[in-house]
């Protein structure tokens, strides 16, 4: 690990950007060398192009970076994206062009079938669409690969753990998101206080369909999706970060509640710098998981699960929770990173 | 309507007492001539024995009332009753066998065989029952009715409505219920901002089982409960008023989409004093319901309904909210007892 | 009181003008004929043109009213004014040169010479500048009067009785602003959930001026502005509706408390529609006034004191609260039009 | 500091006890040995006794240490105390006589002429006052020590800096105060929510007498106190940790903007284990400090300052921060600890 990559961040400024900042200071495998932002801040120093949201102040290691316009090419290895949907796929494809593997946190090419829908822990054969997507797009260098949706993240590593011991058949999942995941400004107070909203516009479709492919089996060359059902309703509550799903679960094959404690809990994490001690870790307290409590567990890496029983229509039903900007957002394009590396696609 | 009825408040102090003295400030048929509390407060004029929570101040008409202990007799024709459920049964007990109608928001007498569970609009026929408690108990002039839990009133109408047309099968709720649910002091302000809490003691038992028998046939002399399944999960969200239940429905028969909205959307409602004009409302703007813009809605009374979708799983999805402190405790007993009068128990 | 006045409402789409719209159904003396919003929305049904932020539905009288572009004339006689500062200065100007009374909540014209601002139980005899204004800026049917900021409102009422019987020196205000003070979308739900802003933009030096003004003499033909100091720092919290105001004050002439509370009850309200019974209300309870609880006393334009006490350092402190977008905003506006009716401006 | 203290914590399931057994895992210095709770919790394991509140789980190190009663002796060097008010005087008095130093958090003794009142970077030399506590009150290894309440430690310090440069005549404080400065369950979330509380009972006295003493000057057996005046007005809102305080200050000596920004920023700390880095941090951007951003700067030791203009009746105006439960109780305590240790009392 004595090399360290260069990273550009597009879409630097933003919320998931600016956890990208925190995330990266001090990682031993990387180094930030590009920020890219909209033209508005383009030319300026990062510390005034950016205001900054998350605790504490600015890292002073960014804080001189003069903000580059978003376009290839950047002066760094790879970049990690967090580009908003209107820009995101052209731009991406651009960079990925130009020689830049992509590790984006953007919904663009999430369901295109060339492309890497990862979540390391469960699917990083997955990575072997890397080599179709070059074929088909004539990329050389560059590629793209992305990660889930910050409400997907919170249940389909459970859904993983009984898929693979019990075959998953539908799944009924209800979301409370926080606001964080509206980016900034995002969600009006005035919107929020006192108050739930039933409604995160596009979100549904993404919650009701991007878990099959996560899930699905790579044949050499593409992926064969998981042929489960997700219905889903998705709501905004007032929590700043850490998305809370609550799950019902119909399986293909009985199973008593302490295997699907044992599926979950033994899960195997991976090895690499971001990885947490447990990816899925299952508590038994009557009250948790709880997003202000539970949402920084392995340092926003770990999926907490609680509450789970055998339900009464369906077999099992649990509550499931991740940080949304963390293992939902920058975290997990920060693992995706390490996991390239570790399989070679940096080379 | 000429005769005013003499009522008295069982647990006068906590917050769905207070919800009782407001909204019967200027009820036609009601004049409040009894305030019940705990030994602590008994004795003391109820401007003094109560902590006034509600928006506003205590209202002039009951200041100088002296708080009476919780046992019968109590100088007034019937009780209101929002105890603990602590001393609920027993209480109840003695004040229906000294000779008071009971109308209680209470859950202790919910499931007995012989007490109606009542929503007027949907099951007021259960009344019946009444003459089945009286010989079963050996109740003379006394009896015991009752409300629902607060959840259940948000979503048990726009299921009786498809029940009635349709038949329900199965129902998965997940309940984002407000703080006042909890009474006073209820949730500490240290667990629930910037926080869902994933668990509500005793709620889940009462969502699953109140529905079937509130939409139960009465028989002549008891109920005959539906027969379908509902499966709960019930969090806590740091919103004031106004249960958000999310719903998916399987029903027995096949029904369009027009149909299970104009199902809902004519569902009757009363002719009593309290009765909303719209019992339920079905609105289709895409962000609503939410609690703090349409738990007013029909003077805190009406059912408000949204997010009326197909479903890819089970038949219908949808989002149901109701006040629950109106129409999930006080504002339902005060209806009870103007149902009372109006089908003639009270002579 | 048989005449009813047509009005007009520009800015009618933000959260004032809905506060507008809320007022203004069934008001005895008014009608509104016309609502004027930005290019975006005029030519709309106001139905379509705003996304209703208040409690409840759209009002049904105003569904329909199709928005006009904010230029005179319009179809009424006289208008209210909620427009962003940016655009109201030349605007409102507009309207009154030619021919309309202006009734404005924006902070344009407060401060100019010849402009009344208006808090009617405490200075109605400015309207007497209008002569002063129509001469100076040659208009002719049409005039301009103003409300306070929604933080004045706060505090200027007791201050007002405080100056009138005992003369004030030097108030140091402290202010605990609501995020409706902001507008929509307004504050993002980022930056106050679970937080506190120490800065408002271009609150300061409003709070700090605005009651001399208030509080001054007329001449005959100006204003003779009071004498004392106001230090303010304004702070927003997440609080939906209701600035609470931190206040200590330095009298000229000695008092005692009695004198204090007693100058503050027996401030006298007026006998408009808008009026409340109380204009000022002390409380003497000791956590007593807070914005959930007392907001909406006396409708909303009622102004709450509680914890009145003398100081150690200066000669009396106390909180103040009053409805910032009620009695801070459209309620003062609607006020002021009571006003001039009453004193045959609009004859 | 080769030497590891054994430590008892007092009170120790309480919220500023869960803070003490964050801040001391890992600790160079220090290895908790004994906790003592009431007598509900005394003889279970902590992990049964301590119903967790901080983000994370409870730390392994202590989920196995058995609660023990709140009497002397305990198994450890030294106590810290955070015992409620009601009972930590004559406890901690218990203490002290059976030979513990016992650094407390508890307002019990903060006042007392003997008792030295401790914010290490202002005042240490006040713990010469030791040696007459101990003749005084016949103590013998024993003797107790204070940190202030929460709301002073987040202006005393500017203050200090004031006061040693300038000279400090009057000041007037506005508390915004925090949800966890009132423990466990504390404030109700129905009290709080779309609120704010103008009174705290028992904390204006607290905030108008303390920093008098912690400013005061070490005799050489006594404190004289500092003789300028604090006028406070103490306020609930809906924050997690972290007090932000409004103050207004007149000197008595002039002084330069420049000036008073260098004499905070150059403040000097201290090399203890727990000294931030920053005692007094002076931030310049508008809208800082924030309770949720600046909270944790110096993992909770810094005192965070902002908003510095000139005052337009007194000389000047800030805005100041600490974090209540850290800087302001359990962290404070800790870096007591340390200072004794260095000082040499503990040998």
């Amino acid at each position: 690990m004595s090399r360290k990559y260069r990273v550009g961040i597009l879409g630097a400024t933003g919320t998931v950007g600016q956890r990208f900042v925190q995330l990266l200071e001090n990682h031993p495998q990387f180094t930030v060398t590009a920020l890219a932002a909209s033209d508005r801040s383009a030319g300026k120093p990062y510390s005034q192009a950016c205001a900054w949201k998350l605790a504490g102040s600015i890292p002073e290691y960014v804080k001189e970076i003069v903000v580059s316009p978003i376009e290839p090419p950047l002066d760094c290895d790879f970049v990690f994206s967090s580009l908003p949907s209107g820009i995101a796929r052209e731009t991406e494809e651009a960079f990925a062009r130009a020689g830049f593997p992509v590790i984006s946190n953007s919904s663009a090419y999430r369901m295109d079938e060339d492309v890497p829908l990862l979540i390391p822990e469960i699917n990083h054969e997955h990575l072997g669409l890397i080599e179709t997507q070059k074929i088909k797009r004539g990329f050389n260098r560059g590629f793209i690969v992305t990660n889930p949706n910050c409400a997907v993240v919170s249940f389909a590593p459970p859904l993983a753990a009984l898929d693979k011991n019990f075959g998953v058949e539908s799944v009924f999942v209800t979301t409370l998101q926080a606001i964080s995941g509206a980016g900034y400004p995002g969600v009006s107070s005035f919107d929020i206080t006192d108050n739930v909203l039933p409604y995160i516009a596009g979100e549904g479709p993404k919650v009701e369909n991007e878990a099959q492919k996560i899930l699905g089996r790579f044949t050499g060359s593409a992926i064969e999706k998981a042929d489960f059902t997700v219905s889903a309703q998705c709501f905004r509550v007032d929590v700043l970060d850490g998305h809370t799903v609550s799950v019902r679960v119909k399986l293909k094959r009985p199973s008593t509640l302490e295997d699907v404690f044992a599926a979950m809990k033994t899960f195997p994490s991976l090895n690499l710098h971001s990885s947490p001690e447990h990816f899925i870790d299952v508590c038994d307290e009557p009250s948790r998981p709880q997003p202000r409590l539970d949402r920084d567990n392995g340092k926003g890496m770990t999926i907490t699960v609680g509450r789970l029983f055998p339900d009464n229509i369906f077999d099992y039903r649990f509550v499931s929770l991740s940080h949304n900007t963390v293992r939902g957002a920058a975290g997990s394009a920060v693992l995706n990173a390490e996991l390239l590396i570790d399989k070679g696609y940096f080379m």
